[in-house]
């Protein structure tokens, strides 16, 4: 089975093609600035050379044949037909309690999708357009979605109720949701095969962290807590997030700057984290690149990043009474040995050793990075949250259909 | 040195007469209903019967000379003469950045105190009527403020400032404050001297949880993180507040609610935390009885507030690289069992280990209530912040006097 994988934002469209028989990659890309006069599409496909192309790309529509037209391309292609592609798989931001699971697309999938518009106003719309497109390009084609919030649905009352007015609950269903569950899931997962051991057997912290971020707890197989909340603004410091403040602030500055709820809104979400502290970037590359020239704010962005991130990792064990396996994914997780030994040397009071050595090797494999003498197993795993949307469309397909 | 302890709300007065040669307090009281035809004064010499007046009192400058007439009264009084009174010391709750330690109250003071009333606008106009109150009735008596924030102005940036565009804090002063500062100072120190240990050689964690509540991380004897932020507001699930959430629950609920900024404010504040998920009350009495008695929402309630009080231990065990004293104050604190059962059973994995007998001890004393084998010492301390306020006022004159 072929599995074509969608993850579509409101101006973007990336896509991966998947031969599910070894779940290998035949092709990815990417269509930017969806909606301009100037889109740019990129395909690349496994074997052969990247192509870039420009051109007018009004809406998802035409964005998805025009990824459709480069996947059966003679050149470029690495199909015959569109007929090869089996099925869809889309990345939907936000399930709310709707789903608990991914879903076969159907009439009442996408109503409730749309249901949710309200609490992700960035992110669904943009997924209902990335299925709909699909619907008229590969009609009869059978469509999965996949919820970044449905990993977390096993969360607790006590972890997901917000301590206020239980009616905000019952009428507009504010609780905390989480996200980057297909992640969380996959690293976890990964993690315990790696250990060899069964992961109903193991407390694990996973940290998510990227440009947005976010930690999970992981007990008995399933999430019970998450940092991110109704949104994807509560919880660690990230790139251009605020994560937790005060929620006093929010009315306070408000008021004093007269903004309104948008524009409060994109300062907490795009003018904070990083990028306000350092006033440098939003990419932890350029922060600590800026903290090694001598710049304070960067060293001042670093320092609260890790802190705020460590203090998180404190509260998960906690959460659990006690933690076996920490594992770091994603950007910043993958990729910075000095975020990681920041949090790893300060938590030492967890019987937590990492081996410097270790930490600081590139792969793209799942690794250990702790001591043998660690009490609790420090691992990077490179996440792959297009793997898990590829097979979970594979296998609720191939249930439906037998 | 006999010294008047004054705590002024906006519609209450709360006063306690120490002399400072034996700590003693020779009277206590307080006034209610200021502002209103039906004030009610109630006034509770050491040695003698506590006396309940009602009367008239429009505003605190009334409540304060009713006050000095009950403490010169012939029948009621432990005063010859108002000129007994040699300082008075104010509890003041927001200190901004002006006063990291208390002070002797002139023009300066005064004025520092109400450039934060736009930080504090519920309490510190309060606090300046309660001293300009005692100025006209005690005129020539030297007078202190001492502050709730004042002991936490120690944090560092990475846990004082918020991950938001730095122009608010320097246009603003938008940053974490913290509270309840003078009590976790108080049971910090009794706690050192009740194991025989320097305060600088220990790290502490105090849980002062009240009706209000907040954890600090108390490390080399100073204050490096604590859970209440610019306001009151932050960090733990308190009685009627809500501590931390989403921030971008906020707009979202101002939005659909079309709440004002005041409304919000009074919706986190005051009709949020154990009373909101409970529906039953703000008191912890109340919803560990409704526990008992099956009610599922007190369960509930009971339950987030252990939760997150644990997380909030956690993440400061994080924040100092480990904790060797857990100290419990404040009105839950002290006298809820059943309370610090819940959240020490779950921190076994910081070697906690609590003895049931100690912990269901009840006494107005210092007291361990972890086993020998604990790896944390785990305290209950009760909080006497008047005390702090008697002691620095007393000092303090002391000193400018010499």
């Amino acid at each position: 089975m072929k599995v074509l994988v969608i993850n579509s934002g409101s101006s973007s469209l990336k896509y991966q093609l998947y031969d599910m028989t070894d779940e290998s990659v035949l092709a990815k890309g990417l269509v930017e600035r969806i909606g301009m006069d100037s889109s740019i599409l990129t395909h690349k496909p496994a074997d052969k050379e990247e192509v870039v192309e420009v051109s007018e790309i009004l809406e998802h529509n035409t964005a998805i044949r025009k990824v459709i037209d480069k996947l059966t391309d003679k050149t470029h292609g690495v199909l015959a037909s569109v007929d090869e592609i089996n099925a869809v798989g889309h990345r939907v931001v936000h399930g709310g309690e709707f789903f608990n699971e991914s879903a076969l697309v159907d009439k009442e999938a996408k109503k409730n999708i749309r249901a949710l518009i309200d609490l992700a106003p960035l992110h669904n719309p943009a997924a209902v357009m990335g299925i709909e497109a699909s619907e008229v390009n590969m009609p009869g084609v059978p469509q999965v979605v996949v919820f970044d919030t449905a990993f977390h649905q096993t969360m607790p009352e006590r972890s997901y109720l917000y301590a206020i007015p239980r009616v905000l609950y019952s009428k507009y269903k504010v609780r905390r949701y989480g996200f980057h569950g297909t992640s969380h899931y996959y690293v976890s997962l990964a993690a315990a095969e790696f250990l060899g051991k069964p992961i109903e057997d193991i407390k694990i912290i996973t940290a998510h962290i990227g440009n947005g971020g976010s930690l999970t707890a992981i007990q008995g197989g399933v999430s019970v807590d998450t940092s991110m909340g109704m949104t994807p603004l509560e919880g660690l410091m990230m790139g251009t997030r605020s994560g937790d403040l005060d929620p006093a602030i929010v009315p306070y500055v408000m008021n004093k700057e007269e903004l309104t709820v948008g524009e409060m809104n994109s300062m907490l979400n795009k003018h904070s984290g990083l990028l306000a502290i350092s006033g440098i970037s939003s990419d932890m590359r350029d922060i600590t690149d800026g903290w090694e020239k001598g710049e304070p704010n960067a060293k001042l962005a670093f320092e609260m990043y890790e802190y705020r991130l460590r203090k998180y990792i404190g509260s998960y064990a906690a959460a659990m009474n006690g933690v076996d396996v920490l594992v770091f994914t994603a950007g910043v997780g993958e990729n910075s040995a000095i975020v990681r030994k920041a949090v790893c040397d300060n938590l030492s009071y967890l019987g937590i050793e990492i081996d410097e050595e270790l930490n600081k090797i590139r792969s793209g494999d799942a690794r250990r990075i702790s001591t043998p003498n660690s009490k609790v197993e420090v691992l990077v795993v490179p996440t792959n949250e297009e793997l898990v949307i590829a097979r979970d469309t594979y296998r609720i397909v191939e249930e439906s259909q037998a």
